[in-house]
């Protein structure tokens, strides 16, 4: 099945917001087994939203529309998809209602424009929004299924595979496929190293192996397909398996984990407590870190020792040490994390300093130096690290790095690697 | 004048690439005054490619073509273009040529797939590419220029200002406008209040406005046109003047100022210090502030006090406060901004203690309560607010309005309001 994509909204052909909503409705759908005809992206303008339409009605079996389905006159989808296939509009008293009823239980003030919202081309079915406003519809027409839903990316991400992909499967007919899906993450090789160690890996039938650079990490997205469960079950396992072998301690997560949800897991479940000191990364570790729900059981404390003074005072780092061998050196950085752990009496401390850039490198030690330590009760550990991106990619590579050597140290995989 | 932009590569429509290349030109093309009249992205797909094609060409006054210009048989972007206006190819030896000496000056194997990167449809002018080894052409058919260019960002970003915004204001002619474009950045208000407020604006000729919602900002961006320079600058000056009028207090910056960027500014240019004491936003705060070069000039120290513990012993909050009015109040707030300001020696002291959910709510404080403070030479000062995000969109709220009351207690504007 060939699926177009149309999106709709002045933003993004001004350049002003990059459309993200197209590139994650490809994956999801490619991930279905289904190709993408086109992706056209076209202002707030109702010729050209018809002329768009036109143009991949004849090239897809289904065209899913994103945006403009907002209360301004601005906004202008709905209408110009009704006219485009010569449908009049009707108002939803039932979805008008439960708007109105939303806005009272929220506490804000009714629009008259607001019932725009409500406003569906006959013959419609509703496609549900869980987290917004504005209903989605769809249509058929000469045999396209027309899917229409707003543009905001967080509804996008929730009726996309709520509403749409089932309805997409419904018509278009079950394959009596079963499908599943699986992302392995992996942090500290290259996308070419990745493929390199996976070369010889035997895909088999029903497989589908993609790769996915987010930086810093490199992820592996594999599509099982099979006749039963089962079937694809073994599959995804075999080939899961096959990867796991290749990519071994780079592997650190699968699917919705993080390096902070995989780090925090663990030193709850171990009851384990944790205090960092940050200087360069100036606060992202523990952010990142609380990020997760339910970190507060374990973060002790983070410090942000960004001056000289801070370091001595809190972590008891000599001025001495800093004069002779830096703030950012190998001895500083361990007595950054033993300093930590035993301010906080915690059970690991982490510790972190480094030349962020672009400004104050020197030549024994250019911008991108790092050190990175950890302290717990078998001793401690520090790793030197030279990076040569901008300063906020300096601090995310240092987070995460610092993050990585913290989880290899507590499943114990060798840091020293 | 209308331009079309046709992106072209499986990677793509599979999603794994995010197409940037497109909003990038999108920009640049609006800055020129010139209109986008869609953005369509297909597959490497002769079939798809031409049809797109044609359906850029008539709604088009020129189309801007980027990749699938590799040497290898996925890439058929010149192909395709030739076969869709009945051209032949032919190879241009002057640029084989060049081709050769490049990969012998860098010690790279010479494959004869590469001669492909040296063929051009009959009657194309070449655009050379200062930064890789593919040339892009352009030709005119119909009355519509359409410019071929590489995908590869980097090469995008140096062909299109410098070969190909060229080659389209020599054909379309120069319109003897000056435009300037200038971003008013606020925050505080709702994108609803921002449009009230301007709502008696006179605009005047040669004067556009757009609002872009930046969560948690709102950016209006003017483009003032004109004959000359000053009249551009006349009318650009006054439509500002009558945003700034009427948005007051909520505009904090103007095109690449960020909020942590005029913070940082105030405070190097007073030689003031500041020193922060996070909860609930766990580091974000100093994250934010160490985003900025420079910010070890005033930045003392941050402490993440996410036990009661920590904010005992680093801050002084006795616990006997925490016990009856909670981690989570105006008076825990207040101590945490003096404390940390008496722990940093520093000017100012900023701290902000919440709750930022999902758990950890209770009757009285529910989740997305929280409390910041802010201690100077003068005082100091909290403020409760409450939210109702998810994790991280509390923690970023936080964050901004924290940066935010920093802000305007050091330019002197009321932060009671």
């Amino acid at each position: 099945m060939k699926i177009g994509i149309l999106a709709i909204g002045d933003e993004l052909i001004s350049g002003m917001t990059q459309d993200t909503n197209s590139s994650f409705m490809a994956r999801e759908l490619s991930a279905e087994g289904w190709q993408i005809s086109g992706i056209l992206i076209v202002g707030d303008d109702g010729q050209l939203i018809e002329k768009g339409l036109a143009h991949l009605m004849g090239i897809s079996d289904a065209i899913i529309v994103t945006g403009g389905l907002g209360p301004t006159s601005d906004d202008m989808t709905t209408e110009s998809i009704a006219k485009a296939f010569g449908l009049t509009l009707y108002t939803d008293e039932a979805i008008l209602s439960r708007m109105k009823e939303g806005f009272r239980a929220f506490g804000l003030p009714w629009a008259d424009t607001n019932t725009k919202q409500a406003r569906f081309p006959e013959g419609a079915v509703i496609i549900d929004n869980p987290v917004g406003t504005a209903c989605g519809f769809s249509l058929e027409r000469g045999g396209v299924i027309i899917a229409v839903i707003p543009g905001v990316p967080r509804e996008v991400h929730r009726m996309l595979p709520e509403g749409v992909v089932p309805l997409l499967r419904k018509t278009f007919g079950e394959t009596g496929e079963t499908r599943r899906r699986r992302t392995i993450k992996s942090f500290g090789l290259t996308e070419a190293e990745v493929a390199k160690r996976l070369s010889d890996l035997d895909i088999g039938p029903g497989i589908e192996i993609g790769f996915y650079p987010r930086f810093p990490e490199n992820h592996i997205v594999v599509t099982a397909r099979g006749g039963s469960e089962k079937e694809v079950d073994e599959r995804l396992g075999r080939i899961e398996e096959g990867i796991v072998e290749r990519l071994g301690k780079y592997v650190f997560g699968y699917d919705d984990d993080t390096m902070e949800g995989i780090v925090a897991s663990i030193l709850t479940k171990r009851n384990m407590t944790l205090a960092v000191a940050e200087s360069c990364t100036g606060g992202l570790i523990t952010d990142r870190i609380t990020n997760v729900p339910g970190s507060s059981a374990f973060l002790e404390r983070g410090v942000v020792v960004y001056s000289n003074r801070a370091k001595t005072e809190l972590l008891g780092v000599p001025p001495e040490v800093i004069e002779t061998e830096g703030a950012v050196s190998e001895t500083t950085a361990l007595l950054m994390a033993t300093g930590v752990r035993d301010l906080a009496k915690a059970d690991v401390g982490l510790a972190v300093t480094g030349i962020a850039g672009p400004t104050g490198g020197t030549e024994g030690k250019p911008v991108g130096t790092v050190f990175i330590a950890l302290a717990n009760d078998t001793g401690s550990f520090c790793r030197e690290l030279h990076f040569r991106w901008d300063r906020r990619r300096n601090k995310e590579m240092t987070a995460q790095i610092a993050l990585e050597l913290l989880r290899r140290s507590l499943v114990g995989i060798d840091i020293h690697g």
